[in-house]
Parts: C-alpha cells; sequence; structure tokens
C-alpha cells in the first residue's frame, strides 16, 4: 500500500532543527520552501545527504533505549537511497556487515535505503537483526538454537530455505528483504561477513567445550528510521556489542539460549536452592566469557559499567547543549548488577523526539 | 497545622471498597451515614478496627514498588491509635521490632499511631527506619557508618544525642518522635530490639572478618498511611528482607558501605578493569553472605529469584480476582540479575490506588 503524503508539519520542524544545528547551512527558509513544492508535487520529498546524515545521527540521540549515545556524532551514514530492489538490498547489507565489522574494530554505521513514498513502497528486511541463528524444534520439545526464532525459522523453511545437513545451534538464517515487485526474497549471508566469536572462559577452561559463540556485529533491522515525516523502513544500523546484551540476555534467557543452568552444573554450584545464588554465579561467568573472548579475538566490546559511565557523560553533555536527553530506565539499566551501575540512581526524561527510530513490529516475518 | 477536612468522596470510596471486599458487613449505605455525619460534625472520622485492618493491607497490596504482596492478608495490623505521646509512640515501636522479629519467624506488621486530625496533628516519626545505622565523618573525608544517615546523626548529635565512646560501622540511631506539644525526641533503641545478624560467608573465612552486620527487620517507618482520607503520618510496617536490599543496596551501592571494592580486593580480583567484572563478583558474594547468614542465624529473609516468583503469583491472583496489580518495572526488579527474574521479562500497570502508602519526605529530620 502506498504511503500517505508526508507531515509538512514534521517536515519543517526537522528542517528548522537541522537549519539550527548546522551553521554553515544558513537560515532553513529557502529550504523549507523547496521541501514544501517538492511535498506539494509529489506527496514527499528527497533529504539532502547532509540532511540524511544529520537525520540519522540525531534519529540515534534522541533513542531512549540506547545506552551507548555518547558517540553519535561519529554515526556512518551510508546513502543508499537509490537501491530498491531486493538482491541490491541484500548486497549491500553484506557490504554493511563487513564495514562496520573492519577488522575487528567495530565502526558504528547505518545503511539507508529507499525511502516510502506515495507512489512506492520501500523494500522491507524481515530479520531483527542482519545476523540471527536459527531456532529448531527437536524431538525431546526443547529447542536447538535460538527459540526466538523458532517460528521465522519455520518460516524460512516453508520458503524453500534449506538448513545445514547437521543442524547446529548457530546456524546463520538467510536475510529476508521483501519488496513490493518481488516480494519476499531470500539470500543466504556469506560466512566470511559474519565473524562469530567462539566463546571461552578466562580460567574455566571447559566453557569452550559448550561450543557457544556469537556474532561480531549487531546490526538492527527492524526499525524503521523516520526523518522529517519521511519513512525509511530498511536502515539497517549497527554499534558494538555491550557484553550483557549476549551474556545476560541472548545466552541467558530462559527463553534464548538457556545457559545459566548447565553453566552453573559445570561450575558445580547446588541448584538445588535459589539462595546459593547459583543463576547470578553462573550469570557473571557467562558474561566474563563474552568480553574476554571478544578481547582475544580483537573485536570491540564493551562492558555495562563502563558504558553506563559513558552514557553519563553523554546526559551531562546534552544538558550543556541545553538539549534534554531522552532515556528509558528499564532500557538503560543494564539487565545484571543493575545497582552497580551508576545510571540505576537517577530518573530520567522520556519523552518521544523525532528524528527517531521506530520499532517496526510488523517488519517481523 | 492541622489537617483539612477529610475529603468525603475518598471517606465514600473506601468505604463501598470495605464492603465490597467484606461481604459479612453488610451493605454500605448505614456506615457511610454515620462517617459523613461525623465528619460533618469532627472534619474527619475514626474507623473501625476491621476497618484499619482491611485499609491497612489493601494499603499494602497497592504498593506499587513491593514486591513482597504476595502476603498481603497477612498483615498484622496494632491499632495504636490512642497512642499519641512521644513516649507512648517510641515504647510501642520497641514492641513492635520485639514482636515482629518474633524470634527470627519474622511477622509483617504494622503499628498504626493517632491519625492526623484538624484538632490535632499526628505524632511523626523522623527516621527512615527505626533501625537506622549513624554515619560519622572521618578525618580522611569518609565516612565510618551508613553515609546516607550522616546528615541525619549529625542533626541527632546537635540535638544532644551522644554516639558511643568508641564509635562504629552499626551504631544504631536513636529514634526521634516529634509531637506539636514535645517537639522531637529522642529515644535510645534498647540494644534487646535490634537483634543485628553478623555477616560471615558460606565459603570466604575472611569475609566475617570485615565486621559487617545488618538487623533482622526492616520497619519502614517514613509513609504515610492513608485511607478513606484519613492519614496516619505514623505508621512504622514491616515485611522480611529480601537479600538484596542488604546486599546489594545497604551493603554494595557507592553512596552506602560501599562493600564492593573492598571485597573484591579481598577476592583477589583484578579491580584496574572493568571488563572481569570484577564487581558483578563481588557483589555476587556479598549477598551470598546475606542470605547465609540470615539462615544461619535463622532469621527470616528471601532472595530475588524467589520473590519474584512468588510476586507473579500474585499478579496471576490479583488478576484472577478483576483487580489490576499495580507494579512500578524499576522498584520492582531486582537490583542485581535483574533479567534472569521472570519480573523483569514484562510491563506492569502503574497508576496509583488508595489506600495507599505515600512516601513522606518531610518527616525525615
Ligand atoms: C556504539 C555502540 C552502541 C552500544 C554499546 C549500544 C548499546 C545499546 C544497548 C545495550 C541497547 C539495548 C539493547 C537491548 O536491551 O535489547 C541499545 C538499544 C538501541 N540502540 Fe544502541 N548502542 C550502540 C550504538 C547504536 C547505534 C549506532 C544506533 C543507531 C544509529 C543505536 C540505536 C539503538 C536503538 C534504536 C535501540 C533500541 C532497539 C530496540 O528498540 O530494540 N545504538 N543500544
Ligand atoms: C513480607 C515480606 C516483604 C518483602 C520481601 C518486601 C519486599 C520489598 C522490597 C524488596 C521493596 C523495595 C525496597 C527498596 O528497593 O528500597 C519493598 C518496598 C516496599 N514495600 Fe515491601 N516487602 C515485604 C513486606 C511489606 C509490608 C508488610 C508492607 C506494608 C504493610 C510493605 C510495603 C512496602 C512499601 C510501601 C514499599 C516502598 C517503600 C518506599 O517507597 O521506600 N512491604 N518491599
Amino acid at each position: 500500500p502506498a504511503h500517505p503524503d508526508v507531515v509538512r508539519a514534521e517536515a519543517i520542524e526537522f528542517l528548522e532543527l537541522f537549519h539550527a544545528e548546522t551553521p554553515h547551512a544558513g537560515p532553513p527558509g529557502p529550504r523549507i520552501d523547496e521541501v514544501l513544492w517538492q511535498i506539494g508535487v509529489t506527496g514527499s520529498y528527497w533529504h539532502t545527504s547532509e540532511e540524511l546524515t544529520f537525520g540519522a545521527r540525531v534519529a540515534w540521540r534522541n533513542n531512549a533505549r540506547c545506552i551507548g549515545r555518547l558517540y553519535w556524532r561519529s554515526l556512518q551514514v551510508r546513502d543508499l537511497r537509490k537501491v530498491a530492489d531486493a538482491a541490491g538490498v541484500a548486497e549491500h547489507c553484506f557490504a554493511h556487515l563487513e564495514e562496520a565489522h573492519n577488522g575487528g574494530r567495530i565502526r558504528p554505521m547505518i545503511s539507508v535505503f529507499a525511502p516510502e513514498t506515495p507512489s512506492r513502497p520501500a523494500p522491507r528486511i524481515w530479520n531483527e537483526q542482519l545476523i540471527r541463528y536459527a531456532g529448531y524444534d527437536r524431538p525431546d520439545g526443547r529447542v536447538l538454537g535460538d527459540p526466538r526464532y523458532r517460528d521465522l525459522t519455520d518460516t524460512l523453511v516453508r520458503h524453500g530455505w534449506r538448513p545445514p545437513e547437521q543442524p547446529g545451534a548457530f546456524d546463520v538464517l538467510p536475510l529476508v528483504v521483501e519488496t513490493v515487485e518481488e516480494g519476499p526474497r531470500m539470500f543466504p549471508i556469506p560466512e566470511r561477513v559474519v565473524h562469530d566469536v567462539p566463546l571461552e572462559h578466562p580460567e574455566l577452561g571447559w566453557f569452550a567445550g559448550l561450543g557457544a559463540r556469537w556474532h561480531a556485529v549487531p546490526v538492527i533491522s527492524n526499525n524503521r528510521l523516520v526523518i522529517g515525516g519521511v519513512s525509511y523502513p530498511a536502515a539497517p544500523f549497527n554499534g558494538w556489542y555491550m557484553g550483557t546484551e549476549i551474556g545476560a540476555r541472548n545466552l541467558a534467557d530462559r527463553d534464548r539460549y538457556d545457559l545459566v543452568p548447565e553453566v552453573a552444573e559445570r561450575m558445580g554450584l547446588d541448584t538445588s536452592d535459589d539462595a546459593t545464588l547459583w543463576r547470578d554465579r553462573a550469570l557473571v561467568e557467562i558474561n566474563r566469557a563474552v568480553l574476554h573472548s571478544f578481547r582475544t579475538n580483537e573485536v570491540t566490546i564493551t562492558d555495562h559499567h563502563t558504558e553506563s559511565r559513558r552514557f553519563l557523560t553523554h546526559l551531562r553533555r546534552e544538558e550543556q547543549s541545553g538539549r534534554p536527553c531522552p532515556a528509558d530506565w528499564s532500557w538503560i539499566v543494564p539487565p545484571m548488577s543493575g545497582s552497580q551501575t551508576e545510571v540505576f540512581h537517577r530518573y530520567y526524561d522520556d519523552e518521544v523526539r523525532t528524528p527517531g527510530f521506530v520499532t517496526d513490529d510488523d517488519a517481523a516475518g
């Protein structure tokens, strides 16, 4: 379905912001006139590449859930708005993975594909992140791999995806790009761009034997980037991982890889009694393994203590710039050792601001 | 200052709730008439003791911050509304500590002292909890004891409190009760009602040598109980401790006892690098020591995993009873290993309901 006309007020608000924060761009008046004319004729408008870059950076700056915003000015923006076909989107996503990985020195980056326009719907990426692992039903009722993507895996198999002969716990799902012309199309992700890090523990030798691993670059691909009323549904972006995302959520949540009980058993903890804090102890060791392994493999990663401090630096800077900094406590406070981080000990503003990222629930397959 | 006339609407709303949930009390009409008459004549009204008990229990049930609400029906209510003088309040607080401690099998309990009335302001308790430890400035600029009560300690010393000859890290502050007639008066808390638990670790022998301890019963005394428009500023209540309150907050917060760095050093951890997760590891051990020591001393305590499960049971029961259960995510999710507890993985309603507890900022000394 075609997208409705861009709301003029949103365009004007964005252009005023852009010109206010970009002194060399001069006063916004002429550009606003031009954009209003474009909206009148086409129902939408085309951002200059400087506007696009600024818009994407400010969308990051405005995201209330992201603790990593200190470096928002450094976001690299790949202007791929001319790319609207499935194969083109997929190719550029693979290139994004490679450029962002950068040999381990991860670069925050976003690839902005064709926008939604009144005459043509934008391409969409089904996957929540470019790299996600399959989840397979096992005969014993449990799931091999990532249970969160069991349904997506099912769907893809019905669309013709062939899992490896020997299904494993870390099989990378194909990328699915949907366009109006072609419908959903699947593209296997080339192994060379995945960059899995095998996990080992600095002290516990048996840990490596668990066979746990995780990919290096988290490229979120189900958020819609909205700038000045223009919507970019395909705009995958990445930072580097904060260790807890892998160690305290992906590998530890009961409805994900649920490694805590196994690690606790291997550690010889008494798992018959919650009050021995076996969950807490195993959780810490999984997270140590994640941080240690990424470092050993020279892949950028950050820990939640460092990142909390950085975020408070960011907050102070934003305040000094006279800008409110929206933040959602329940997303900002790390999922482990919450009260040991300074971000725990305060409240935040949490109003929604634009430009921004919108989680695109209907984009999930 | 006298309390303004209680809002009739609040009285009616409460009485309707009480009669709706107390079938044997019959229809609310006659009681409402009586109460409205009392309000007309005196500006306030006197709860029956059954209304008081119900009101206090529902105030607990309504508290969005409390994870321990499963047992809300079991709250023991001490009706001390006739007690309005400072010495009387203090005596009954000490008795409360003893009855609630109950030889280690802690009983959830509330003592309700004289209400605020148009003719007479209620007594107030300055202390945040009945038992709080003093904080003393040290020559090196650090604080001996609990830094959170440094200012209160100062104030009490200026009011004539004499700390022990040898000030320690766990000196119990006197109770301060303020009435209009007498002003603030101090009452030393008798040692026999304190019941400190010395902390030792199940494996780390040196832990006991840190000299850390904590009192058995958390009696919160700075919350105002509000039932049907009547306000009880002095209504100290207690449950039992959840270990993290002591181990992840009181003893671990940087602006409290800040034990984490010391414990980490003793454990031989590399504290030069956040990514070794030395804070997380030390935090777990402090919390193990808390749970272990309370158990060894046969004092009721709960861990955050158990309590999270209980809370979700409570939530389901409330839903089955057709009642919304307000909950504040940032208070309900434990301050450590958040995502390992089920309460982390959902959102909650958080509207404020009455009867309720109101944190009385102006009651803090
Ligand atoms: C540079 C390093 C970065 C770090 C360490 C970081 C860290 C995080 C963390 C820990 C979360 C919470 C994830 C979760 O709990 O699921 C998050 C969420 C988020 N971040 Fe960042 N981030 C970084 C870069 C970026 C960049 C470059 C962007 C966009 C340009 C971004 C936008 C977001 C958004 C939109 C969310 C919310 C995602 C959602 O709703 O699912 N972040 N970030
Ligand atoms: C029976 C065992 C209980 C447990 C395990 C429990 C647990 C907790 C915990 C962990 C908190 C958060 C404390 C913090 O982070 O500072 C809390 C807060 C609270 N609880 Fe409970 N609780 C219990 C009983 C009670 C009782 C009996 C009442 C009242 C009758 C009560 C009323 C409250 C209130 C009002 C708060 C918020 C305190 C504030 O605003 O500072 N709780 N509870």
